[in-house]
């Protein structure tokens, strides 16, 4: 049993013992009129590079708080190179992905438009916001990166050749996800790879995109079972797998407190 | 490629070419002035039994809709017998949840209360509601049951001997969920054995409970990796591997045109 503060914050300033940070208004107001936290409660602080450090509240202001880190209390680890590469659904379900995917450890949320994606603007920015919240939440020691939406023609034309692609594929040719990330699996190196998983929008892939993905060489094609699953559930399900069968799914959660 | 209905309705009666039924006012409401339908357009039905049949709308009045049954388009199909049982969380969530474990194959939702559940009520009716659309959207041909939630004491005292039970748990001794199904798999009868799994409230589950479920001989207790999940991602996160690893993965959804 470990006695630990109950809120995590992520911060973007570097962590080390004695060091003093400042926090903005919005996470000032969260810990003050929120949590109702007092000068000297302890908080938990990550940055996404040097672990997680316990911090207390020195005081606060008129929009502000300061902090003193303490003790380090967790070192970072290194996390695997994980992107979801998914094409923007609408406003509810986009929020949830994102809180999803960073609670199964994706290192970069990364949108892209498919001929069939009905959305047309992405706030990236409020995925970032979901995605931190999550981490915080996750007990992760880091914060997805979130890219700026292209086309698919533009990121596969830029594609990194040695991170591969698991290309959840609703119709045409595909394995069933399991024989093909346990096969990839008996490979000692294939957790370590960069990898990606990319997911389509409501109405599918066009057939010409699920063709011209199928030939690249860094390409998995896999399906999902025979239930025709929405683009969030199937980016959920692909990562839940990814994870378990090649990710880091044999590791335990930080011990935590049985009340 | 299949001319197809795009619209799926789960009904309760008996489905055979030439019956006629009526709809409730919410769906004829749902097909007249939301999908704007007019006598003559196809829908497809299903019921749980009889499997997916075309039928045509012969006409609306006040508050009804009346079809009739034309050919039969699939056979009703054996589903994997899985429970999905759940501390029930708060309202968009539990929505959440019975939308995505629909999607993902469950056959029944069971509520159950434990020690640190801090919801107590359950709106069974809701979830249903939620598990219609939810398999109406997935192409399933069945609708998961809803189970009237019971404390996870007497869920255990009537527990059927022969489901297996996979605990999802965020602390104490498990197998990673791969290993644990991995293995399982390896017996060709384990797919089609009942089975469930079993997920806690948001506080987790008391030590004393997860003591206790770890010496039932009909439960394998697995963890789902380093981050601490919420309850509803580690319930999808469960479920995605169980059907990939010892469930439908294999399958392929019914054919859908490509546009």
């Amino acid at each position: 049993m470990q006695d630990k503060p109950a809120t995590r914050l992520y911060v973007e300033d570097d962590l080390a013992a004695g060091r003093t940070l400042g926090l903005d208004h919005t996470r000032a107001h969260y810990l003050r009129h929120v949590l109702r936290l007092e000068a000297g409660a302890a908080v938990a602080l990550f940055n996404g590079r040097d672990g997680e450090w316990e911090a207390r509240i020195d005081g606060f202001g008129k929009g502000w708080c300061s902090l003193t880190v303490g003790e380090c209390r967790r070192p970072q680890n290194r996390e695997r190179d994980l992107w979801l590469v998914f094409a923007p659904i609408k406003r509810a379900r986009i929020d949830f992905l994102a809180e999803k995917a960073t609670e199964l450890g994706v290192t970069a949320l990364r949108p892209v438009f498919t001929r069939f994606t009905a959305v047309t603007r992405v706030n990236t920015d409020r995925l970032f916001a979901n995605a931190v919240e999550a981490a915080e939440q996750a007990e992760r020691l880091s914060v997805p990166r979130v890219f700026e939406p292209v086309s698919l023609e533009d990121l596969l034309a830029d594609w990194p050749a040695e991170r591969r692609l698991l290309v959840c594929a609703e119709a045409g040719p595909a394995r069933p996800i399991a024989a093909a990330l346990g096969e990839i699996a008996r490979d000692p190196a294939a957790g370590f790879e960069p990898w990606a998983v990319l997911t389509g929008p409501e109405g599918g892939f066009a057939r010409s995109e699920l063709d011209g993905l199928a030939k690249l060489p860094f390409v998995t094609a896999v399906g999902l079972g025979p239930r025709v699953l929405r683009a969030d559930t199937a980016a959920l399900a692909a990562l839940a797998c990814w994870q378990a069968i090649l990710g880091d799914g044999e590791d335990r959660p930080p011990v935590r407190s049985f009340s």
